[in-house]
């Protein structure tokens, strides 16, 4: 989408992702806790997006981009970079539509998430840990296969997608008064953001963000896009920058951003695990992390929280690493 | 009930209960998971008794005690031995009733442990690390209170309650062929016969246990109740032996009980913690284990399988301990 006019996408677009990832991912359910309701004050209903297929809501934005291609593009398959749940996502809705997925990851990426992403049937291409390196791999790819090119969130249809997530919700739960969900790229905001505008626009829409990667909440507040380098957070989902077309969202419909420390998102992370008994990421805890620490905002009322995925590595858990 | 003619729960005690602990217990999930479909070529259908209030499936026996009491004897309490699930969901249930729990735990039990217990309203009284010492601090407290003791699984209420699990798991999921839970002292397997063998006598109930705490299953082998002494194992749960009670109903109703390795077991709950995203006790991982090397058995059928509990120390994981 690099050179074509920013396309926005709008709530046609995710009635039509609706349907068609409906055969191809999970309605997720939707858990409460009696416990965190009684320490935060407010109805927490958590939207489990980590039982989502392939362990995170990506496979929405990721199944209408790949099962809206046309009968030849979709012949020559989808591409990526990503080491994380996008790149997951898409080699699964790839196989499931029959077709190559490939990726272009930096070949000092962990063997586990290599493997994961070869395991859903994604095709990988190394590249050097940099990003002149990545982008002369992927346009190399991308040259030799005629791949369509599926951004991790700056796609209109990857928004679309995600954006099906507080559709769900929303007919989950009765009389929200606000949804939050975490921010890195901000696909899964901007999807939120659409739904909810359109559909119920006096819900409010809360973003959350770890202290140690705040771009978008410094973006927010100075009123334009800041990017950071290379911010270091446990929050591994959440270190990049917003771009165009989350901007966009962001910056029109967004609430506002909350931040929660390291400690804070590793103590919600580890408080969700030991009393919903649920694996759910870093990033998926930073919500939690901040509704805690900003209880007047979220006490009383109704709150949807969006745990975004749950691909953890089980031998290495933040809270045994201190 | 020490003395007592040994009553036998039927199905109106079980239908009763369901009435009776409706208000204090979930109606837990079931969720699948395609990937160990196709491990296992069955149809897996999870039970998640790790979502129940206080963490597992024993706060509905529990909680069928405490709330069929009259009012007159829960006046003076609720009392038990133990320091695994049925504490905390006693506690739980004597709380929900504002009646007091006396809880008789050894002193060397993890404070973690006592401090769950206390969190959830119950009263410690301390005892020494052996069953003399239990006896006689357990005799002193009901003497003094005049509490009811609650036995964690020999006891016709409790069985009765548990056996709540199986009659939603039905209403949940049509055309059974089979059911698979851990096996420890019976109380679950007991609880689940009850009710299958009335409500759906042609769904086969199995057995799961640890290798290295096979008791069940060569008492069900020998014909009569076998206890061990002290067996060791990672799924703490199973430990204790069969009493009379359950020996009755896993000697009339129980297909098979099948045994897992403690390798087997840590393994298939590595591999639900990774791919079901939940977090759930070595116990409730021994029939998935069994599932696995038993495929031959439950490939083809529709399985349901009660994982239940998810009372997990989080600094300790068994897969991290070799």
């Amino acid at each position: 989408m690099k050179d074509a006019p920013m396309y926005i996408p709008n709530l046609d677009d995710m009635l039509a992702a609706r349907v068609r990832i409906a055969p191809h991912v999970h309605r997720t359910p939707v858990l409460t806790s009696s416990f965190l309701n009684e320490l935060t004050g407010a109805e927490l209903f958590f939207k489990c997006e980590n039982f989502q297929k392939a362990g995170a809501f990506k496979v929405r934005g990721a199944s209408n981009a790949v099962f809206g291609l046309s009968d030849e593009q979709a012949a020559k398959g989808a591409a990526t970079h990503s080491s994380g749940n996008h790149a997951l996502s898409l080699s699964y809705a790839a196989g499931r539509r029959g077709i190559p997925c490939h990726v272009v990851m930096p070949r000092t990426a962990p063997q586990a998430k290599k493997e994961a992403v070869i395991a859903y049937g994604g095709k990988i291409t190394e590249c050097e840990p940099s990003t002149s390196s990545r982008e002369e791999v992927f346009a190399r790819v991308q040259e030799e296969t005629g791949a369509d090119f599926v951004h991790p969130y700056n796609d209109p249809r990857v928004i679309a997608g995600q954006g099906t997530c507080s559709a769900e919700l929303r007919e989950q739960v009765e009389g929200l008064d606000a949804v939050i969900a975490p921010i890195g790229g901000g696909g899964m905001i901007s999807g939120t953001c659409l739904t909810l505008s359109n559909l119920a626009p006096e819900v409010e829409v809360f973003a959350a963000e770890p202290e140690q990667a705040d771009d978008a909440c410094r973006s927010f507040r100075a009123g334009h896009i800041i990017a950071d380098d290379a911010p270091v957070t446990v929050a591994d989902g959440l270190k990049v920058p917003l771009k165009d077309l989350t901007w966009h969202f962001v910056s029109h419909h967004v609430t506002d951003i909350l931040t929660a420390s390291e400690q804070e998102i590793i103590d919600a992370m580890r408080l969700t695990w030991a009393r919903m008994k649920i694996v759910m990421e870093a990033s998926s805890a930073v919500p939690l992390a901040t509704i805690l620490k900003n209880r007047e905002r979220f006490a009383g009322r109704r709150v949807g929280v969006i745990i975004t995925g749950g691909n953890v590595d089980l031998d290495r858990l933040p809270w045994m690493e201190s």
